[in-house]
């Protein structure tokens, strides 16, 4: 999931960090805790069974790979986990992963990660919005020339166009957030009907939920319109992020000229050249985000009460896509804090034939509108 | 856009009607009609200009076939349309497209377009749920076998089955609904920076709004993340249908028997087939929606002021993935309106070894849960 | 799955006139027709019989729309066309549809609607491969700059860019022919097994291929690689499509102005503008093609003998995807075969710092190795 | 690019080895290896150089994290891997890099990659083939009953099903093969024109060519129709593995209980459970494809001579995709090199009314005849 190599190319080294094995395994470690925990408040297993896993659990040493081989017979980790935790805990082993089967502690794990990678995601974009919005400010009144299908059109100013990215980033950012902070805790037992808790299912979910700081939720094991929502948000994020640093791009062309990186990339064999290289991986991340979310789409067809791949196909996609759309989001906002704006490269293509000067409009009302409007 | 011969198979000739070529011609046309009374409210042209525009709009006969011919020199059916008006209009033609670009017209038609076929596709995503609530509240304590990874796991009711299938549709509408609703006018002019119509521009734009009876917004021709916000959630939509639409055709199959549509299908070559069809189809079409979706969420990178290809693209993936999403919906609730549930088979079913039977835990409050809290 | 406003825009009106709902019954019937005598070749069925269903079928009058409405039942337009037919053919009538399940008669249609719509594709690409070849010819020795992440790099020939563009096209056509030349006729029956025509099954379905200049195969009914490299050749076509458009958007920017499209598009609102929209409008309808790919792509998972929705989400995505991958390419072509190159800004772009000139290298002898090298 | 935990769970462990950080510094360094013995074959430079080169990088210590931080300015990891090679190569060091840009090493490394990775999953796709052929000529004449849409159609032989599986899984084998062996070196320079290693360009990337045993070819550094095509391949691949995957995984389901796992997994929470796990996670892999596989087709807009993002977003997506691919090979080998079939059971469920006994009509010869055409 973690490449040493290229998430730093593609500005994914930070968000990996929190979608590596030992993440993954930390929290499903922690799903299980506290369910034993919430379990426990309930009088569904003895208060010292709980203290006593819960002990256990923290001096665990998990190896990913040896837990994901033993993972291959049943098909997730959780599995081969729980029966380390029992045998680890001696005579609280029964106590362990009361009432839930695998799918409850996969998907709630999915969510505290989604959690904890999205806080990054959210972050970078965030200062990709705030950077543009400081690029909008600065240029508020900087006349450029406005093109339409590659062409030259009327002017218009950079304020406005850069005030137009700190927008869609905005957006897509508040979208995101709201997603993510919705998504619930997961607990349904082997059929969905909290049978093996009976008669404190919902009230030992409630307190899972308060415990891992979620929200509450009857089970949604194959109701997966949430999974559907956050790729929508993810890809639309990175979306956002591709549209200004394509801008970049074609503005920093050389005939263009009108904006440059601050830290251009060089080249093996072409010493002079002056590559936007931050907008160019922002938009590389940007362009695998539509794929894996179709993909995350298309896996909503959850046969039963436990689909037979579908389910399955969701966790590495979630994890590259949270890696695509943060990777987008943080090399975008490179890209922009270090943005070297040339008005005189502005004028100059503004000055080019058959267009001419003219003013532009309500470009810097409207630069006010966008700024005053922005989403938090 | 529209085929006589498999809209009606995969349930998207009602949608359909609302999104063929005369749908797009009086949508276009609707919006420059509202545009030159939007700008004579302001004093940008004469009054008089803006009914006589008014009636012959009204009575201009428009070919879709000779304006989709026109269309290719510019790239879009406005260029055209705009020239048609003018010549009808007579000396009031130089009031027609008042301070408006192509984009602008054809992306607030388009918006118009997906409320009007949006309303086909939501009522339809309603009814399912309906039907589903009505089969979770009838069978709210029916038991039956769930099946994990395709085995019979433990028993559960058919109600808490159905009510999962209500819960995913309605919140696929609902935010559906939301995304759509908020869709807003589009109006910037050629550069985005409303110059043709300083200093009424976003007063225009406003006006324009207010007839149309959309959300007022700034320019967002380049910012496109409602376009992807629209895709996901269409396709989380068709999601939502995919999951009932694949339960009932496992559960209709032979050896399960635990349901059957009230009208199955035939075969051109074994008349004792009882063929789950509307599911079948309603699976088909939800099956479209996430490529679609992702050609749309690719989409975003609109460069500089007008995108040269990403813009273009939008319209036809749109009215597809319309037609999808509408189409999953419509078969699958004729599948719940008409499902036949058989007890009796999943009660025998539920006998097999080496199962038995089993007290269905929280199931009956959890179908009381999920159907209290409906989204509505 | 046509539409008269906006198929000419995408370049799609010819290859969608061999799509249309009138070529699919035309190809429907013609299945049929081609069956029977083929049975009848066998004594399935009186040759007396085979004759009497042909001329009926030559006289009969098939409504879309109503075989439409009448297909929802059953799933599939050829239920109702074959009782249809048998109505019309009298005491004829037992004899339609041999053996046959409605499977193979849309299977074996849609490879006749592939091969019609192939054609149109296959010549637009050629078309558009020939334009690229003579630009590279005339250009061979033509000086301009590379360009590479958007900076001016070395200089290079227009030649051997438009050589490059040749090459990609004509590698994707060979493999779309290569493709579509393979695709056997379907026939199985019910079950796949040919019962029905025991014992001249295989004999049938020789001459089924025959008749209809197909090549013969074992059912492929749940086999669909063939769809699968169907759809990635289409979209590989697209693609290759997609690069020289982008150059041809790109080298006609205002700042770059080292191409012109022969009849530039005008703008509803700039008469200025001189949009290279044949190159838009490819790339927007090669757009489209990935997303529609994947689709099929995915519906692979036909399960048990005759799936239940991934079959029946093949027939309009493919049909989308050769309207987006033939629209790609009949505008790709009306955009090369038109391509104006201006030398002179080539040289004066060439001429800006920090580059300078150089030799291009082994620029020439590459674009005779290319040329000499097309795939026929 | 490698996940401990989750790799082995989908199949992807033994390819993921070939893919990994660590197989990419390798791909690259022996890329750089062979330009330079090539560049000195033709005197470009000195051979003492090349062999000072060839042993400085025998000894090179690359840490994958170190190459990946300092590749982030800009923008790949061939620019710092050639200030280390020139470091290390003290005198030699100007030799290192020849004529090259780092696209040339990339793509040629890429290739190498997929050529390493790509023997394992055709190695898991023959293992597979092999295990359904096996199963074929073994059930060739044992009853089942077809199901179609989900009903129980007419009887077949589980031969005839296996058969089908094999032929698809070898035909994408074949095709994987093809794609795989045809993909060539790629040697052009900063601009594609071999200018700097003028006048023996073309014979320093044929000698390239020879030594890296791969197909020679003119620059293919913006023509990424060979990029589409692998990933078509793929895809075909892991569709081809979907289909089995899926009909074991319903086969395998308790109310039809014809064939069954070797090693079935168990579940935390139901220890008589039987889930056919190999099945499923083959599924699971095999739904990641489609999506990957529209992200490479979605990426072959190439601009000018170096794409700013399409060609960057190759690299991973590409890797994840032989992972999704080969993982799919990998569960499905393994589902069926074990899989049990169940004859009586098959006997039971075609006894069951309305369907009856019957002759599985031309059943045998046809798997006689997809055996004897499988391709090789």
């Amino acid at each position: 999931m973690v490449s040493a190599l290229f998430d730093p190319v593609f500005g994914a080294d930070r968000v990996a960090a929190r979608l590596d094995d030992a993440s993954w395994v930390a929290a499903l470690v922690a799903v299980e805790v506290a369910l034993v925990r919430a379990a426990a408040e309930h009088g569904v297993v003895p208060t010292a069974d709980a203290e006593r896993i819960e002990a256990v659990a923290a001096g665990l040493r998990v190896d990913p790979a040896a837990l994901g081989r033993a993972a291959v017979e049943g098909g997730n980790p959780v599995i081969p986990l729980v029966r380390m935790l029992r045998a680890a805990a001696g005579e609280a082993g029964a106590s362990v992963h009361p009432g839930a089967t695998s799918q409850d502690v996969m998907d709630t794990a999915a969510v505290l990660l989604v959690g904890w990678a999205g806080e990054v995601v959210l972050d970078d974009l965030r200062g990709a919005a705030d950077a543009a919005a400081a690029l909008a400010q600065e240029h508020r009144d900087t006349p450029m020339i406005a093109r339409t299908l590659g062409q030259q059109a009327l002017p218009t100013t950079f304020g406005l166009v850069a005030a137009g990215w700190c927008t869609g980033v905005d957006r897509a950012r508040a979208r995101l957030a709201e997603v993510v902070g919705a998504l619930p805790v997961q607990l349904g037992g082997a059929a969905g009907t909290l049978a093996a808790l009976h008669p404190h299912g919902p009230a030992v979910a409630a307190s899972l939920a308060r415990a891992l700081r979620l929200a509450d939720a009857a089970p949604w094991h194959t109701e997966r319109t949430r999974i559907g929502e956050l790729a929508g948000a993810l890809a639309v994020a990175a979306g956002a992020c591709a549209k200004p640093a394509t801008d970049v791009v074609l503005l920093a062309g050389t005939e263009l000229g009108e904006v440059s990186e601050a830290a251009p990339g060089d080249s093996s064999s072409m010493p002079h050249k002056r590559n936007p290289i931050a907008a160019v991986t922002a938009r590389a991340a940007a362009r695998r985000a539509p794929g894996l979310a179709a993909v995350l789409l298309a896996a909503a067809d959850h046969e039963h009460q436990r689909a037979a791949g579908p389910w399955h196909a969701e966790w590495q996609t979630l994890d590259e896509l949270l890696r695509a759309a943060g990777g987008a989001a943080a090399r975008l906002r490179t890209s922009l804090e270090g943005l070297q704006v040339h008005p005189e490269r502005m004028a100059a293509n503004l000055a080019l034939p058959p267009v001419g000067a003219a003013a532009p409009g309500h470009a810097g009302e409207l630069v006010d509108r966008l700024l005053a409007e922005r989403v938090r």
